[in-house]
This record gives structure tokens, C-alpha cells and sequence, in this order.
């Protein structure tokens, strides 16, 4: 059994990770921490999980995380990076599902996070744990850098068409649109049932902090610089992401074929038939990531439809997969499961 | 592997069986039928089922029926019982999620649901598929009537006081409240979203066909007359049953310890901390029913919070529950997971 | 013109009365205050009000409240009863949608609010703030005590049965469920969508605040002790209040033409026809109060359905018509709207 | 007063059209045809109405509706075009809230909506009644085309752009996003709650009926064809459409005073300040439009945000203000309403 910490477990990402290792045969979770509610057991404050976890929160401490073969971090910006380097040290992989390890470039990500980074010297060594892309450097990382839940939905969506050079690079868009759980379980006003029922909109439309992500993505499989304007919005509903994605191109290629070949060995990404139209819910609870590409009107700009699960494929999932390759497990364990419709 | 066959697999019911028969390792789904949806993949119709299922609809035949060892049916009331009779000649168990063979009393069943019975003898032999009342019978049962979402929550919430003794049988109040997805999938304009989103409203205060339902089960606990007003309500959301329930009582008993000791060997039944409020999304996709109960400034009357998955617990995964049982399974094969949260 | 000045202007109720008064023709509400948001434009923090207020925020101060002929307080519990006496001095008439001014009996109050009352030689001029109740006092009155949301859905829904003195008053439940907003706009964790989106829960049912004051209100009109059970719950929506309430009786009166009888004068009661069963939206954002009345099976239990608008008539609204009371304007001033449906 | 009628009650955009009219001081409304519902009060399908209308359904009859100034009708596409050359010659004003006289070209029409034109010469007069595009020629019309709601929003979110000659005009996007009432109220699975609640997901993108009228749109502002990819989507709540343009462009104008310029006169069409993201919730049951720009990252992309209300300046309220326009009423009689937030 691989023994598991959790750093920073009362937030969504935290007790989604507890929700999905509950069902995962090979794991034992041994350490999850919340400074502020040392002693509340996990199963008080998430009642889902009563029956699943014997276990209570406890304040962050070197020496029991360090008897862990690996930890998460599903803590807020800046956390990982001042614990990771000691970890590491002692032996323990790192699976940081927040954004510390993310960019490559330590000023951009001085830009876009607003404070200096801990460990720059890690950014290069860290993986960006999006196994479609990168599974085999993933299987012998000791740090993955789990992707944002924008960044999974846009680059899965792009990858065939970015890879194939049949598409301008210079004008890409990415439309998204996520539920409000991608938003955290901070109290916050602007994410009150109030605010964000039966409304919608656009938000950081002059620059989201996924905008780089993204394009680092994008500009590694291409090999060349992108153009992308990303626009992301807040849906009133709880969980899901859609992403949909312009690209403008002259050629009337087999674009069905082309994903279904790129994807066919992929267990968690499902390129759906012709003219198909994913619904999120589609992917509710799961770790799969559905796809279908349209060429509308025979014209000149395709159109990709994406969907994840934010908390998910989005998050909790994808760095258990990522788990699954550091330890050498079958890639699936724990996350061969059905999504919940209606 | 039992091979299971499913009559009217189009419904929320229907899915929701398919989604959680294909977690369990013991069970091999051979048929499916609707008949308006011969020849259509069932993954077409419900794509969160893709990867799971390589069947599609056939139209109902006695035949491929017969060759399952148990049929569930998840049909409109009035289909079941033309068709059991011959198939529990031919030897195959049933479980009825619908509503033919849950009152034992052959008039009351035709004045609730408005036309004769088909098979009225068959009413004494089936067995109501309460695994937390009927286990031992369940066990030997050849046709199961699989309860009703709202029996469902209100026996198990009451069950225990009823059985004391100790309440006023006379005046029981049950006010109940339903996601939408309890009222089907049949395109319906009192079901749109622009119908029962952001509104709430009771229906059917003058009388639900669950209401005899509810009285069978309590006096069958009680031995003796009921009397019971249930109020039914419609919730703008889709999975989940609140009941809130009534009771006088002149006693000041220790009803936590009670309910703890009836429901200890319950695997499906959490009896919450004294003092807490049980939210439905804390059963969302499981098989558990979730109780907390209240003596509210030491008054004369109790007040029980029971709720569950009304697609779980209040159909498709008690109707598992009890094939497990009927087959001599571990009662909890391919129910033990966590619900969603958020 | 009556010039209006409403204390803690951004939360919901506040920004409802804004919405109201916008449409009000013989008002001009000429200050509004928050101490946290001083200059900052109404219409910046709520946008719907763009092009129809032309007014900040301001630090509240006396001299510019006592220049107003009205002061609404839209403050926490406690705010108001500091600055009332001083307001009432300077002759301005005061309506306090908070709890301040409720009770009549000073320890209850302390008891159920928590803090020693500042003014409480005023709860016995203070004018319960029910117009169906208390017309005449109000006209006369002032400072009104704004009733709470439940109490004004349960108070309206019970008043003809218990004015008629042909029910048990020994054992009322009261079933009330409300959306979100009257949690108000404060950041907290309880009420973001995460959390009680697509879920429902009961809440408080060992004793919520608007239990004595409904209890106030029952006694008031029954010259007598009433034994009541309240159980608030939380609906996934945002607006709307919905009262289900079980009274025990001995007779078969005819129930319905003694509510049509009891409200025929009031513009703000709409008693629906027999049957009915009334849904929250068909009073959203109005001032209306729309009750059935059930005697179900022809049973010993009579079950009342009442909903209201919580921001409305269980804020904002009657605030309103409680102000046009006061000042001799038509009752219906400003008030007299369509429902939003859907 | 001017006495309407309409055609086609029972849908949102009837109700809507009532809840609207009942407001407005210089409209009587005489006849509402509905074929399966005659005989039935208005107030008793829509109990929102109860106290404003004291109406029935009636079966569609000429002469009830020659009596009238002005018939709406708010029926399916191919039903107007039935009975409008009769009524337009009995002097009769019509406003079609449907589908049939928006396409100026008959065969495009034909092709889009799959069935042949019952009076085709009428599509030249017919004007297309967005009156911020064509306000002079509406105030003289005898048949107005109200325009659909994704074309009002687009189109009101690109004019000045499309004006100002400063943006590529071959690769247009607009990604579109609207709340379920826009489907309308028929019996349907697709838009039942437990379908499209909790869930998001495009539709139609191989080509939706609204993208020949936007481009119609379009390419009559800019006097040459447009290139335009135009994606609808369905959101999960029931008010508001969000329009997401992305126009190309290699200037750096001053975008925020040409839109604030070009709409300064607009009453229903809101310029938000630089750096705004609009809410559907802003514009919730009121007549306006809300709009932002912005030129993200500075790049060569532009990005517009408009929302409207799809039943009122997306339906109803914008066939009102037609109706305004041609009797010479204020433009906004009965219409200058606060939205509803929350």
C-alpha cells in the first residue's frame, strides 16, 4: 500500500482526493493536514466521507509527512513551494495540484502569482503532470506539477490539431466556461448562491493566470510561439468545464480521424462521433475528458467542444493518475468509474 | 456472473441501474429493452455509459428475458405485472421498481392507481424490498416490489420510533421533499427547468399514491392503525429526498441511543451525531439513507431528518441491495462508494 | 416626496428596497449609508440599478438620517436599537428591518439575540409591522418592527384558522423552507453554491430566532398560548419562502370561504382556488402573500400552503407598505407588479 | 389606448408579453388566442397574472383580432405568416415575435426553416424591428419581424465595430450562451431539469437558424459579406443570453468612447465602464442590453461581452418598444424597470 499525505484538505480539491482514494485499492491515506482545524475529523467536516475514513486533520508537521511515500499539496498558491524542497530532500514524491511548479519561467510566473517563488531551481526539474503529453517523464518524476482545470480542457482539445500543422497558430481562441466549485471553498461573496445563480458571465478577461499555462502548453507542442486569447466565465452550476475552442484553418481535412487516432490508446480521453455535442454532465465524478470537432458550414474555423470535470480530470483525478505513473500502478486505478447522469 | 436483464432501461431509473450495476464485479447486464429505442446503443443514449457497456435496446421479448436469472423492471406502473407471471414460471427472480406489487391489498392498489391488477394473486407473495424490515424474507423472495422513494425514507426515519411504543400513532405528519429527477424523464412541461427551476411548490396535498404505501409499512411496524398526513414537495434540484417527520410524543427518552442501536448493524443507515441537520448531498449517488433526530426545546414533539438518494436508496441501488441479497451476495457489492460532494 | 434614508445599504434586503423604491412615485431616497463602502456608487456594487440612482454610499451619520422624513435600518440585528432613539428624537419616523424592535418582552429578546437590549423602553411603542394584522397602529406609528420572513408567511397562512377558534392551538407545525438570499450577502461558507447548490437541508431545529416572534404573533391573536414547531430548511434557490403547516381540528368547516372571506380586503393575500397548490415563483419579486388551504383525505389534520417573496413581502416590500401606511399614501404604492415567471 | 392582441399565448413569450403589458399605461390587451386552451383564464395557466388580467384563451379568430391596433404574435415559425396578410389589410399592425419575416432572402429562408414561404412578397416590407439599427423605418411600419434573441444580442454588441470599419471582417466568433427559457415551453426532454440542469453544452454547431439573421445583420451594417462562426449554447438557468465576440483587428482605437459614443442616445443599451464583465443577472427581466469591450493583453484580438434578457430585449420587451416606435408612444413606456438582482 502506498501511504498518502494530503497538505491542506478542507477545500474542494481536498476532499475530492479523499472522495476518489477512498475507492483506490492500493493506497492508504495517513496524514491530512488544515492548520485551522487541528483535531476535526474529516468525516465531521465533509459528512460524505463518514464510514470511508478513520482520520482528522493535524497541523502541517515535517516528520509525519516525511513517512509518506507521497504527498499532495491541494493548498492555496505559494504553499508547496516553501515545504517541497524538504520533502523532496527526504525522499517523498510531490503531487502540487496548486500552481507552484506550473510555468517554467520564473519570472513569468513572478508576473502572473505576484510574489517571488521559493525554489526557482525546481521549476525545471518539476513535470507538468498532463500524462497525455508528457506520461513517460511523469513515470519517473519525484515532483508533478497536476495542470489547471482550464489548461487540461484546452490543451486535450488542441493537442491533434496543434501537433498536425494544419491549423494558423497566430489566432487561436479559447472560449471556457467553468462551474463555481473551480472557484474554491473560501467564503467569498462573489461565489454566494446569490451571486452566482441563475447568472452568468465573463471574468479576468485582461489576463487569467491560466492564460500562460495554457500557452506554454500549446507553444511545447508546437514548437513555436501561439497566439491565444482565452476568456473563461463562471457557470451557475457546481462542477463541470467546457471549452470551446476556435481555430482557423484552409484545409478540409479528416479532423474526425485525426483525433480518434491521436486518442485511441488514451483510457480517459473519449473522442465522441461526428457531430456530437458533450455535455458535462456527462463527465460529472469522472476523470474523462470527452471531445468532438466540428467544421461548421464547411468553413474556414473549427470549432472544438471539450469537457471535464473541474474537481476531477480538472484536479483531484488527474493527480492520482499522475500517482497511478509515479508508482508504477495501472493508470486507471481508482478512476474506472461512471459519471453520474442525470 | 448473474446475468441480469433490464425491461425499460430509458428512464432515470434505468440509467441509474446501468451506472451502478456496472461497478459491481458480479454482475453481467445481457439485456436491455425499450420498445421505441430498438437497435439504439445505450451509450448513444447515455454517454456517460460509454466505456462501460457494449449493448443497445432490443424490443421486450419473453425469450432473451428468460434467459437472465433476474429481470428488474423500470417501467411506467401497469407493466410489470403483465409480464412477471411468465417469467417466474421460467424460473427467473424479479424486482419491481415500480409500483404493481408494493400494497397488499388488491382494492386499494386499483383505487391508487386507477385500474385493475393483472396478477392480484401475486400481491400476497411479493415480498416489499425494505432489506432494513424484510431482510430474511428478501432472501428467499422470487419477486421483489422495490419501495417507493418517498416509503423509503420516511419508514426508515420513523421505523424506530414506531417499533418504541413510545409515539402518539395517531398524528404523524410527513413533509417530504423530492429532486425532479423523481418525476421521470417522460417530457413534461411541469418538469422543464423553466417550470421548477428557482421555484418550490407541494403537489398532491389531497392525496399521493405513496401515501398508502407509507400507512401499509408503518402499520405493518405498528400493528395497528395510522394515522398519517404526507405532503409531498418538488425541489429545484435533481437527485435527493428530505423528509422531515411530525411526532408527539409525552416521554423525554434517550431517542439517539435508540435510533444508534436499532440501525447499529445497518451498513445503509447512518444515525448522524445528536444535533446534527443531514443534507441530501451527503447521500448524492450512494446507497445510504442519512437520520438525525430532534426533540426541539424539549417539546412534546420529535422531529426526524431522514434523507437519501431518491435514485439510490429510494430505487436503483435498493433494488441491488436486494438482489444482493436474493443471491446470496455481500449486501453492499457494488454500493460502497462515496457520494459526491460537492 | 417623501425623502427616505436607509441605514446598510449592500446587502439584499437593501438593494431590494432600492429596486422598489426606484419605482416608487412620491419617494426620494436622498441618503444611503455603509461604513465599509463610503463613495463608493450604488450602481458600481449593483449594477441593475445603472440609470436609476444617482447617489454613493456614505459613513451614516445623524444630522444627514435626521434630515430624511424616513429611515429604513437593512443593518445586522443590533445596529438599529443604538441609533433609533436619537432618529426618533429628531422626528423621523423609523422602519428596522432587522429584529431589533420584534419581541415585546425584553428577555426573550436578550435571550434568543444574545446581547442586552440598548433601548428596550421602546419595544412596547414599537408597532409590529403586519399590516393584515396591525393597519391601524401602523398608521400611527413611529418606529414599525419589520417582520421576519417566516413569521410573515406562517402568520398570514395560520391568522383566519386561529382567529376562528376551530383548531388544536396546543400543536401547530410549522414546515417552512427558504432560498438562499435570506441568509443574506455575507461572505460565508454555508451559503456559497458549492455548498447548497443541489442540495437541501434543515437547519436550526432546536430553536431559531423566528420562533418566539411567531410564537408572539399566534398568542397575540388567540388571547392565548399556542404550542408551535418550527423547522426552518434551505432551498437551492435564490429567492422564495414556502410554509407547509399541519394545525389538528375536529370539524369539516368550509376552510376555504373563510380565508376568502378573511382576506377579501387585503390587497396583498391571494387565496387560491380550492386545490390549489401554490408555487413560490408566482410571487417572485412582488409583494404578494398567496395561500391554499387542504383538509387532506378528509382528515383531522388541515395543512396551510403560504409563500411569499422573502426580499419582499418578507423584507423590502412590506417595509414599503408599511411606509405608505405611515405616510398616508396608497398602500399599494410602488407595489403593484407582476410576478416573474418563468 | 391602444388594444392588442396576441396570438399564441400559452408559450414564455406570452406570459412574458403579459407580465410586461399589464405595466404599461396606455395598453389594453383585448384577445389571447390559444387553440387547445380556450376557454382557460390566463390567470389560471400563469398565477403570476392573478389581479391583472381578467382574460381567457381564445380559439384565433379574425374578427376579435381586426378589432385590435396591433397583434403579436408569439407562436411557432410558419404560423404568422398565415393570417398576417389578412389582418394587414384590415388595417391591422403586427408584430411577429417568431421567426417568419426576419430573412430578407426567400430561398435562405426556405432552406433555414424547411418549409415554403406562405407570402413571400411581405419579406421586402417587413421591417426588422431592432430599433437601435433601424428605428426611423420601424416608427412607419405595418409589419414588424421582431428579431430573434441571439441576433439582438450579437448584433447590438458588434454595430459599432462592424461601423467603425477597424475590425477584420472574415473571421468573426460569437460564442453565445443561453438560459433554457429560450427553448420555450413545450413538452421536451432536452430541456427538462434533470436534463439540462447542472450541465452545459453547445448545440447546433453545424449551424443554428440565428446565424443567416445575424449575418443578415451584419453584412447589412457593413455593406460587404462577413465571415462568422457563430455557437450557441445552453446554460442551466432560465433567464439571460451572454454573447462572447471575438473580432480581429491591428489597431489600438479607443473602443470604450466609440461604443460609449456610438450608444449614447440608446436608452436600452448600457455601455458598461473600461474593465467590465456584465452579469445576465444585471439585465434580469428588464429591457436592456449591457455591453463591454475589450482588447485583452493587448493583442490583436478584440473582445466583446453583451447580455440581454432573452424573453424581454431578446422577446418581449423589444416587440413593446416596436410598438412604441409605431405609435409614436415615449420609446420606454412601460418598460423602465429595475432587473432583479438577487
Amino acid at each position: 500500500m502506498i501511504s498518502v499525505g494530503i497538505v491542506g484538505g478542507t477545500g474542494y480539491t481536498g476532499v475530492e482526493l479523499l472522495r476518489l482514494l477512498a475507492n483506490h485499492p492500493q493506497v492508504d491515506v495517513k496524514v491530512i493536514t488544515s492548520r485551522s482545524n487541528d483535531g476535526v475529523r474529516v468525516d465531521e467536516m465533509f459528512p460524505n466521507l463518514r464510514g470511508h475514513y478513520d482520520l482528522a486533520f493535524t497541523v502541517p508537521d515535517g516528520k509525519s509527512l516525511e513517512s509518506c511515500d507521497v504527498v499532495f499539496f491541494a493548498t492555496p498558491n505559494g504553499t508547496a513551494m516553501t515545504l517541497v524542497p524538504d520533502l523532496l530532500d527526504a525522499g517523498v514524491k510531490i503531487i502540487d495540484l496548486a500552481a507552484d511548479f506550473r510555468l517554467k519561467d520564473e519570472a513569468q510566473w513572478e508576473k502572473w502569482y505576484g510574489m517571488p517563488h521559493a525554489c526557482a531551481d525546481l521549476l525545471q526539474e518539476a513535470v507538468y503532470g498532463l500524462p497525455e503529453l508528457n506520461r513517460e517523464v511523469i513515470r519517473d518524476a519525484r515532483l508533478v506539477a497536476n495542470p489547471g482545470c482550464y489548461p487540461t480542457a484546452v490543451t486535450l482539445g488542441l493537442m491533434p490539431l496543434i501537433e498536425s500543422g494544419q491549423v494558423d497558430l497566430s489566432s487561436i481562441v479559447a472560449d471556457c466556461k467553468s462551474g463555481v466549485s473551480g472557484a474554491g471553498r473560501g467564503a467569498n461573496v462573489a461565489t454566494l448562491m446569490g451571486e452566482c445563480g441563475e447568472s452568468f458571465k465573463a471574468y479576468a478577461v485582461s489576463g487569467h493566470r491560466h492564460l500562460p499555462e495554457i500557452r506554454q502548453n500549446l507553444e511545447t507542442i508546437a514548437g513555436e510561439p501561439v497566439g491565444l486569447t482565452f476568456v473563461p466565465h463562471l457557470l451557475p452550476m457546481i462542477r463541470g468545464i467546457h471549452a470551446t475552442l476556435y481555430l482557423k484553418t484552409e484545409r478540409h481535412s479528416d479532423w474526425q480521424s485525426m483525433y480518434e487516432s491521436r486518442y485511441a490508446e488514451e483510457f480517459f480521453v473519449d473522442v465522441l462521433p461526428a457531430g456530437s455535442h458533450p455535455e458535462t454532465r456527462t463527465v460529472k465524478a469522472i476523470n474523462h475528458n470527452r471531445i468532438a470537432i466540428h467544421q461548421p458550414q464547411e468553413g474556414d474555423t473549427l470549432v472544438v467542444l471539450s469537457v471535464i470535470d473541474n474537481l476531477v480530470k480538472g484536479a483531484a483525478g488527474q493527480a492520482i493518475q499522475n500517482m497511478n505513473l509515479m508508482f508504477d500502478l495501472h493508470e486507471s486505478a481508482g478512476l474506472n468509474t461512471v459519471a453520474l447522469l442525470p
